[in-house]
């Protein structure tokens, strides 16, 4: 099977898959003292919505959702839903290393009717088997112990250490259907994600990155959640329905949005993306991050600014 | 400078450093439904300083300790005390990914009046620069905001997938001096402790092997904390002291202390660690681990304990 397809071809077979879309995984904006800005997180939120998301991969890695404590997730969480927005469009990342905590997060979101959870395994202690990796994700399913939970695991290895492999998907699935419902590959590894959606099909497969977006819906992949979704959620969700529709600017509107990526990942990847996030909302303090993380700096920062809006301004 | 001494050498150079000893990172016990088990965590304690520990990390890599939340800690924190522990011999892991909870968990242990902590740092999101790692340690003390606090950083790169170096380590000294006191180097590179021994004569350098001991003392390690001293803290208690008064059995000692490790490092060591403990105790519960982590398992812990049984029996 050749998954590269040539340019052009038209091979999108859209598959139902109980999750899908284009779920951004939203940057948290700090104020001046590193505390969360909520009012801000809500209006980030509010405007993906509108901008074409399906749904929020809220405290996600690009998120710096590890870089928040846990009542800290849990205020946000609630702050968004009494904000207004419909927890049925909220994805929360809620894997944490500490079991008891992973539940307790979980248990909110399936409480607060979340459409699901992003779950990354427990990510301190290497090196970990399938065996091992079972029994995480066994143990937090049974103890949040509700038939509504759907679970997207979070195969994010070079950032985590931790990778999510087929046998352990294929023992999650068997054990718990129609709650492990899927995945996010956001590796970068093409032909892990192809291995997966043609193992797994039906199986709700996110690439994390839109510029794998029309190879992915060619072999039946669920969605995107990428980092760069903040910066693009509009162009990304056009391309994901011309792909759904077979329509003929699929191509141009790929070129497009892997040209916007592309521009965003020679830096930083969360830094840039907060940096460019601050500047569509006018907002200089989007741009902050908390540590270990650096900010992107001015030079850097109108640097990629000046090319993105080179790169929007051409026909 | 040759680091490798002959066997026989004896060139230990007793250095005063602000913490010192041999300090056991404590195994965590649970319960079957893998609560924690405090009454045996506080047994354990208080037999591992009666058999010579100079004090305890608790809450440490060993300890499992990033798999318990962060109202765990602090419970059993509190219960150690109440318990009676002498809270200046303990130097709780305090390093979290969310500056919050390392506020948090700082806070509680300098107002406890603890001898130290120890701190990891921010170990979710890679790579990070020094820059990064500098902002995040020094935003974590100048929150805590404690002259009193006394911070070991915590090196263990191949777990947590973040490295201190020398750069790094120069700059917190020259920001927070008589605050960050000390370092532990559990990277298992002895080039890496030889150089930073030599670079920062004074600062509390602990190597994270007994194995390395004598090497180390020759020149000025303040201790060790080790997993496998939860196995054998008499044994590297007495090697320590022959080490610092230069006695003829040190080089016997260091051989039994190195066998004893050799042994159990055969074996995944966390789980291989907590077997022999549960061993030790008569309490099969104790060799319980939280997952990501797989308890050793009855073969192999017969298999060890045979083997650690015939070197205590042979002369």
């Amino acid at each position: 099977m050749n998954e590269t397809l040539p340019a052009g071809a038209q091979r999108a077979t859209p598959v139902q898959t109980p999750i899908s879309g284009v779920l951004p995984p939203v940057v948290t904006p700090f104020n001046g003292d590193l505390s969360v800005d909520a009012a801000a997180f809500l209006e980030i939120c509010r405007r993906l919505l509108e901008d074409g998301a399906h749904g929020l991969a809220v405290f996600g890695t690009a998120g710096e959702a590890n870089s928040l404590s846990l009542a800290e997730r849990m205020d946000l969480l609630e702050a968004l839903i009494d904000g207004g927005v419909d927890p049925g469009r909220l994805y929360p990342g809620t894997g944490l290393c500490a079991l008891p905590e992973t539940v307790a997060l979980t248990r909110q979101a399936v409480a607060a009717g979340c459409g699901g959870v992003v779950m990354l395994p427990p990510f301190y202690y290497k090196p970990v088997t399938v065996e091992g990796l079972y029994r995480a994700y066994s143990e937090a399913i049974e103890r949040v112990g509700a038939g509504t939970l759907r679970v997207l695991l979070d195969h994010t290895p070079q950032i985590s250490g931790v990778a999510l492999t087929a046998p352990l998907i294929r023992r999650l699935i068997a054990a718990y259907p129609g709650i492990v419902v899927g995945i996010k590959d956001s590796s970068g590894d093409w032909a892990n994600t192809a291995s997966l959606l043609r193992e797994f099909p039906g199986f709700a497969i996110f690439q994390g990155s839109e510029s794998l977006m029309t190879r992915a819906a060619a072999l039946g992949a669920a969605g995107c959640i990428s980092a760069t979704l903040n910066v693009n959620p509009g162009g990304v969700r056009a391309l994901y329905d011309a792909l759904r529709s077979n329509a003929s600017d699929a191509i141009e509107l790929q070129g497009h949005a892997s040209e916007i990526r592309g521009l965003i990942t020679g830096y930083p990847l969360l830094p840039a993306v907060k940096a460019v996030v601050a500047a569509r909302f006018g907002r200089p303090g989007i741009a902050r991050v908390r540590p270990p993380l650096e900010p992107l700096g001015e030079a850097a920062t109108r640097e990629l600014l000046a090319a993105l809006d080179r790169a929007a301004a051409r026909p």
